[in-house]
């Protein structure tokens, strides 16, 4: 790596030949897979934005000019460059992150892996360093073709066009795909373009069309004629990409050229307006194992062997992905309503199986989460039962269509949240934790969080079964591991899983975490302290007989992968207090922070979530004098000496008016 | 009204004649006129469909051809059309709902009134008629060129144009506003296409432009030369709206023309794939006084002489937005770095004050909260402080953006929600209750909720000295009303409003529920229950002030016009547990549905938000067992009785480590 260890930022780059340019491209290459091969991490993506990275940083000169990268996944070369070197910890706790990071570099400015934000972040900086008198700043966004196919961009151009007068530089790294190839009539466009155009040169080539933009518009068609690389071409309006907008287009150009990306991108920088550079890139380039993987050309990988890219450590079970996406399609089967939804995520979701069996059946709306929402809504309407299959962060951005399209209008749609909860390396914009306290504000709306793969099946039976409102199912990431059987179902689906012999804490667990509040049932009970726990199965509404069980206990824990703010917890306590009962209730769940990537058990642990915290903050409120102080209810007191023996009483006894 | 009274539904038009059309047309807008001019209500928008209403049902047959309005303002037309005639308690309780709703009629289909989301119904339901075999069925949405600025009608016609064999027709209704005139780059466009094609002949009239889309567009062809109204074109595809996408385009076409306007829509209906028809209506059209009106051409008004136009029950106070207006004025005067945001509300949110004084430094985004407040993480990063004025129920459409590029990179950025809390006639889709809960689940967001004119000036003024994440301020519709004094400030810049003789309730008011609350006390005190009301000013975080208060009090009422399921008083009383104080807490806001169209003082006694019903409640648990028994904590136990008579007692007095 003789050239790579010679940068330390970006001004290392400006000495080098075009020789040593494509030669560090070399080495970057090799760099990332020796690397993301022992660490994980985003590598297709990266791969195809290196001679795109070193040419951003020759042009531009960064920090002054502001670089935005959207989604921010492919900014690992970027880092390289920035004097960021030390991958060893990639994704890990205390090692780099796998997205840009204010606190690693002041190269990084926006942090959200989000898609599709990037144009209205640029927006934004551009207007803001024009009225602070920095306007011979420029700011560049690096925009996915699959990121153009959320509403953001089109809000964002409509709002960039409205103003010429700023320095901003849209450079739309077009590899044809967003996780999975790009989709809808934007993508189709973009193949037009690369099927006719990229390696033939200027299709209007005339000084007219240039001259429309006046003298920068003259420059760049005789650059055009003059670059020896020149393959670029303004494109005539009838073909640009966002014809009506009126603003300025140049492209495409060879993504892996380093002088024609260089020459594009100094036009851009130079032309005093915004400007679409339209890039054509290869995902997972100069690596034959992602070449090879028609699927999503390595996008993430977990740790591979460098050299065949096939993975090192995959699990032995089924994950929840794997089981969702086998339910689904033994659903679809004997239901002909059905229709699977994804926004760009067919594989990543599981939906695939469905999409194969079923072709007709399943949806790719692109990164379009409230297209996905809004036109699930329609669907129903039409008949249907369609089944949103998202990442739990990511419904985030439908909240108002999954209330008003979705909820208001009682449409029967389920929603699937994927990656809901911690979820480890990606970081803050990934982790799912806010769908709970989001989604249980929606009324009308019926939550089930599975804690293994035959509830989830189960669950998914019955969510699809619905057709009177929205129903959502949440699970976590990684394996489903071994079903946890219940010791009795007892009203309202509700699953008991554990029950010593007596009555002093109520666990409710939601979905997976019944697994924690077991471990925490075991420690407790060797403290003395008599623990049931319980599955609600669908945890919004709040079944009654957690209500009722709740009253025949001296405390109630419960536990979420996700915000305690306004989480699932508070809802238990209030339909505890609207029914007169004033057991207390800890609501255990991630603080109210935004978490880094760690570890999913890491983080849990740091947070609290771990059986040994939870059983030592119990213990000692039991054992104090907080507990038999707060308990005794007006009404329950009477049989709060049998409740707290009583071993094995279903719930049906203790049911009051 | 001898041809309005005839029609009771669509097909009761179909035998009259183009005259009679247009004597119908006027009986309609003298219709609206002296109806709504009573009632008050969305005039402007519905004077300017009703030729397009007409023609619509005359030439689709609703509800096998299934219609959807966005925004659905514009749907009085279609109300009259379809056998709802009674406008005389439009927008009232029990009365005619202003916008579509699907008890009063088979041929209403979305309710939402959230704009840009129609073209997502109609791909979903027409998808749903291809999938289930009714693809004989139309679907038409309705959708204003401000609508068109929203990126989800981007993310749908990504996605319809992905599928060109569906029975989907488009029309924007184009009359170069939103709330106000519509902005961007798209509405240039448009704006260029009035100016220059509205009142011609065909631009490209040559049978080779239709030609290009084989036999129906020979035959539109053929239909334009041989139309007696014949000026519709088919656009190049230079010009036309969304020429990336590939959907086929007809238009403009006079809005106010039946025949024309039946014409272009019956090719469209015989197409057999998806149709943009670009039709040019006028706001307010045929009457006087919307028409002079340039602000918002009579968009919604209330009780108004009909002659005139001039409003009839004009209030004589501030409004809480011309509260706003005028301070946010005072503040940009004396701070550069302040820049106002609207998306396409530059008047209703008092924004327009500013803009007259410092027009470089309001942005309007058009319909795109998205945009809006990504854009301002962008401006606060370039070194502006971004004041993002929205009305609350809007923001529920910007709550991935305020999570991820606002509050994770602490922006300082201030939301200016207007219209928060219950709003009255304008239905479920506007009651702007959602806000508390949502943003509270924001790491690091500071809200605060003045509860009259002279605290928001105050608040406004505290949150834009915050630059380090997101602050908020939520405010009602209507009038500020009189100022509420302070009894005292006391620490964390809590107010105390109102304190008895014994210290038994602790009111938690948020916002403007200060009066509300000090109304209860009063009932309460005549009781003979001790209470202190307080106003936190910043309600979340909770000020610990807060904390300490409830601690020497027996119960704590929270009282929030936003919805009670996770709202702020679940955060008050978390965070009493984590600090160890176990005073019960009653959370009253609103319940967890939606709410219906009425004023605001009938929706709220109705869910039991009056003085005399909380009151009651307090009275009953006082009185009862509950509180005493509930009460006595551990640590407080011991200076309970003091607590219980000590009046005046400073917070600090209370302060516990």
């Amino acid at each position: 790596m003789a050239l790579l260890d010679g940068i330390g930022g970006p001004r290392d780059l400006d000495g080098l030949t075009p020789r040593q340019l494509d030669e560090l491209a070399s080495e970057i290459r090799r760099f990332l897979v020796a690397q993301v091969s022992r660490t994980g991490g985003h590598l297709g993506p990266n791969l195809g934005v290196v001679e795109l990275s070193i040419a951003l940083h020759r042009v531009f000169d960064s920090p002054r000019d502001a670089i935005v990268f959207d989604t921010g996944h492919q900014s690992y070369v970027h880092k390289l460059l920035t004097g960021r070197q030390d991958f060893s910890g990639l994704r890990q706790r205390g090692g780099l992150a796998g997205y840009p990071q204010r606190a690693e570099s002041e190269h990084d400015i926006v942090e959200s892996s989000h898609a599709s934000s990037s144009l209205s972040w640029a927006d934004g900086i551009s207007r803001a360093f024009t009225m602070t008198g920095q306007d011979d700043r420029t700011v560049v966004a690096i925009v996915g073709d699959g990121a153009l196919t959320g509403g953001m961009t089109w809000e964002a151009l409509n709002n960039i066009s409205d103003d010429n007068t700023r320095r901003l530089v849209i450079i739309v790294n077009d590899n044809g795909r967003s996780y999975a190839p790009t989709i809808g009539g934007m993508a189709r466009f973009l193949n037009d373009v690369r099927v006719r155009k990229t390696y033939r040169s200027l299709h209007r080539s005339s000084e007219q069309v240039f001259s429309r933009f006046g003298a920068p518009g003259r420059a760049i068609y005789r650059g055009v004629r003059g670059g020896a690389h020149g393959f670029l071409s303004r494109f005539a309006n009838n073909e640009a990409l966002y014809s009506n907008l009126d603003i300025k287009y140049l492209g495409p150009v060879d993504g892996h050229d380093v002088t024609a990306l260089e020459e594009v991108l100094a036009q851009a920088r130079d032309f005093g307006g915004p400007v679409i550079v339209h890039t054509i890139t290869e995902k997972g380039r100069g690596y034959e194992p992602a070449r090879r993987d028609v699927a999503d050309q390595f996008h993430a990988v977990g740790k591979i062997d460098p050299e065949s890219g096939e993975p090192l450590d995959t699990g032995t079970g089924l994950s929840w992905t794997d089981v969702f996406g086998e339910s689904l399609v033994r659903l679809a089967a004997s239901n002909e309503r059905l229709v699977g939804i994804t926004a760009a995520m067919l594989r990543p979701t599981g939906l695939h199986r469905m999409a194969e069996r079923f072709p007709d059946r399943v949806l790719d709306v692109g990164i379009a989460e409230q297209h996905a929402v809004t036109s699930a809504a329609g669907l129903a309407f039409g008949g249907m039962h369609p089944v949103v299959a998202v990442y739990a962060t990511f419904m985030n951005r439908a909240f108002d269509q999954t209330l008003l399209d979705v909820a208001l209008h009682r449409a029967g749609v389920t929603f699937v949240l994927d990656r809901a909860g911690v979820t480890g390396p990606d970081g803050p914009s990934h982790h799912g934790v806010w769908d709970l306290a989001l989604l249980q504000s929606v009324p009308g709306i019926r939550i089930a969080a599975p804690r293994d793969g035959a509830r989830l099946t189960e669950e998914l039976g019955e969510a699809v079964a619905i057709d009177d409102g929205p129903t959502v199912l949440r699970f976590p990431k990684g394996e489903a591991g071994q079903d946890i059987p219940a010791v009795e179902r007892i009203e309202d689906g509700v699953d008991v899983l554990a029950r010593s012999g007596g009555r002093d804490v109520l666990i409710v667990a939601v979905g997976p975490f019944a697994r924690l509040a077991l471990d925490v049932a075991r420690l407790l009970e060797a403290h003395g302290i008599g623990v049931t726990v319980v599955d609600p199965r669908w945890v919004v509404p709040v079944p009654s007989a957690i209500v009722e069980l709740s009253a025949a206990h001296r405390l109630v824990i419960t536990l979420e992968d996700g915000i305690r703010v306004g989480g699932i917890g508070t809802r238990v306590r209030q339909d505890l207090r609207a029914a007169g009962i004033d057991t207390p209730v800890d609501e255990l769940g991630l603080p109210d922070r935004f978490l880094p990537h760690s570890s999913r058990s890491e983080i849990l642990d740091e947070v609290g979530l771990s059986a040994r915290a939870i059983a030592r903050g119990v213990v000692s409120q039991v054992l104090g004098t907080r507990i038999p102080i707060a308990r005794p209810l007006a009404e329950s007191a009477d049989d709060g000496g049998e409740s707290l023996d009583g071993v094995g009483a279903s719930s049906q006894d203790e049911k009051r008016s």
